[in-house]
């Protein structure tokens, strides 16, 4: 094993301390918004390290960057790649890590002097988070044919500019012939957004797909009323009706089995002072599962004990499923030559889900995909906290590297 | 019966109306906040009906206006009051009625040539909502004793006004000896602001008190987490802990007794979006009760139930009861004087207590009150939607009346 190439760990961890100063934070984490001066010189700061690595640099209709290694044959490359944009106060690493490890893999086959039989290009996708412009991940989205060029173009911040513009704006607007070609693999090192690697004790995941989301708004319609005059009997309380429907998504996930999850994220009651009775509240539902099946099943579940605390509590409610994000399972050889990394590094084989989107999913529409997970210390992501030990880093981007070696071999 | 004196209906519909149209809203109800301009066109009505209705009109150090009707002797008066200002798009009845209704009352005694032992004052109380000014009732806790003038003229609207300034810009800063005497008795004429008269069937109740209030703070503190990718048994879920305190809050007030009551209308979720697990949830606890035991008694209970889901939920729970208002109840006598007009008026005698606050809670801390209440549709108050029946409006001004005038027999 020894001859096999590895990642350069103190350039990789100096790397990501340096474009951590970029945005960073009182708190130790990092705001980049996709398209601000941050991303800018984000950017600025990654088209000169793909340059230094060698890599061709090209930038595309939506921004994305792509760094070209040449392989032996004109075949469709593997591509590597994730996003440098953040959330706001969000973590160092959720992004930046799967960009900079892929060049770190890149770096290593040049040392060891590696040549592969595929082309190998690392991208940085823009606007993954979808903060600044909604939806997420809304270049990957664009490339893989899941959004309209024009779409994307007319999305508008809060402040009213639009995508393109501020495209224009930073220089990062390039043409539609540079967007990165048809892959034969596309693969995405990423800080895991949950506990299930640390609860595992295990420092890299090996991940089998994107679950389904679905997304439910539901609307608790009761009678406000003073808290003082009104007796209980004749009180028809949303938010006492709304918080059995909050107990009933916990419950329905769990007794469904381990991967599901069903969230109450959002509730609203309303008026919302001390002294009424809600007469209405509005709260969202979130269930999450690989099996299409299951995950209509949860939301059908949850309708039924809808229906029950209606007729219980003498008030209305609207189940409204808004938004359903279908789950897609990653491609087996992909997965299979992850596993196969992790097993050549000696580390455990540790399979899951991700219960979050990425741009892996949509990349997954075109042609095979996978992602690598890295552990998380407390599974915190999209704050400040955000954590992952050097040593998993490192761990996680040899399998990148090790993976993306067999890969563009075949 | 028919000799006794009857208030004219038709004034004092026509003269709530007429006020009505004063910070009309286009939904039906008002908005006439303490000491805006709409507080003062209000007043200055008020006065000229004051001084039609033969009362010498006088103002005090608060701006409460006090119209005074002459008894035989020099002793203490009964004094018959509620307020004019709303709550933002407010109902017509709530406050105005009791005023006029007692303006109404003294009309009648005028036109039946009926003297009395005792002089009678209608009193105009200001800010009893507290909308703009914090607290409620606060010119009627001044002249009771609970605050200091200094305290009330430094409260401070949301635009920076003070309440001092307000009342010397519409001209109702009036002199401290003007301030309503020590009365024999104090009644108040005033909608019921929930549905117990409705579901009774009973056109006005007999008010046996002011139920004792305690508010709560209660702050749940769980783990934020991604809602994807945290598994359901490493969550701690603060919004699904919540959720059992709300279900608390309701089910210990319903097991105490029937008047009882138990409201959580505050609930504010952090971070609140539709995809994280809620980290902390911040919500109010009303507890109210006539007695002061019972009250204590729910709350010992509800702190039981909050370190129970403490306990089980793996999130930390604090109670912060932060205000409490002690039950008043009423003067034996007083009560009885409204029943026995009840009586004389063919009207069913039914007693109940009032969960919310009103002016007369401070005025019987100096002498003897009570409180006469108008069945409101649907129970419903401090919205565009009140509404009482002008045939319960003008039985309730006839209880008023012949309470009053026993009252100031005596």
């Amino acid at each position: 094993m020894d001859e096999e190439p590895r990642i350069d760990a103190a350039w990789l961890h100096g790397r990501l301390a340096e474009l951590a100063q970029i945005g960073a934070t009182p708190g130790g984490g990092v705001t980049r918004l996709a398209l601000s001066d941050e991303d800018r010189a984000g950017r600025d700061l990654l088209q000169a390290w793909m340059e230094d690595a060698g890599l061709a640099v090209r930038v595309d209709d939506l921004g994305n960057m792509v760094g070209r290694r040449e392989g032996r044959e004109p075949v469709a490359p593997v591509l590597l790649g994730s996003h440098i944009d953040s959330v706001r106060r969000g973590g160092r690493f959720d992004g930046p890590l799967g960009v900079l490890g892929a060049l770190a893999a890149v770096r290593a086959l040049n040392t060891a002097g590696i040549g592969t039989r595929r082309p190998i290009e690392v991208v940085n996708w823009t606007n993954e988070e979808g903060v600044r412009f909604e939806p997420a991940m809304l270049a990957s989205g664009v490339v893989s044919g899941r959004f309209d060029r024009a779409y994307a173009y007319d999305r508008a911040a809060r402040d009213g500019l639009r995508f393109e513009d501020e495209l224009r704006r930073i220089g990062y607007l390039g043409r539609e012939e540079d967007r990165p070609g048809q892959a034969a693999a596309y693969l995405e090192l990423h800080v895991e957004q949950g506990p299930v690697l640390e609860d595992a004790g295990v420092p890299v995941g090996v991940v089998e797909g994107i679950v389904g989301i679905t997304w439910l708004n539901v609307t608790v319609e009761g009678q406000a009323d003073h808290a003082g005059p009104s007796p209980m009997r004749l009180r028809r309380d949303a938010l006492v009706a709304a918080s059995r429907l909050v107990a009933a998504v916990d419950r329905l996930a769990r007794e469904t089995d381990e991967v599901a999850v069903g969230t109450v994220g959002r509730l609203v009651p309303e008026p919302n002072v001390i002294n009424t009775v809600p007469g209405r509240v509005v709260m969202s539902a979130d269930f999450r599962h690989p099996g299409p099946a299951t995950l209509d099943g949860m939301v059908d579940r949850f309708r039924e004990e809808a229906e029950q605390v209606s007729a219980e509590s003498g008030v209305s409610v609207t189940v409204d499923r808004f938004w359903t994000s279908e789950a897609t399972p990653f491609d087996a050889r992909v997965v299979g030559e992850i596993a196969a990394a992790c097993q050549a590094l000696g580390l455990p084989e540790h399979r899951l889900w991700s219960g979050a989107g990425h741009d892996a999913k949509y990349l997954a529409d075109r042609g095979p995909a996978g992602m690598i997970f890295v552990r998380s210390r407390g599974g915190l992501s999209h704050c400040e906290e955000e954590f992952s030990e050097p040593g998993d880093i490192e761990a996680g981007a040899n399998v990148l590297l090790l993976a993306a070696l067999r890969l563009a071999a075949g």
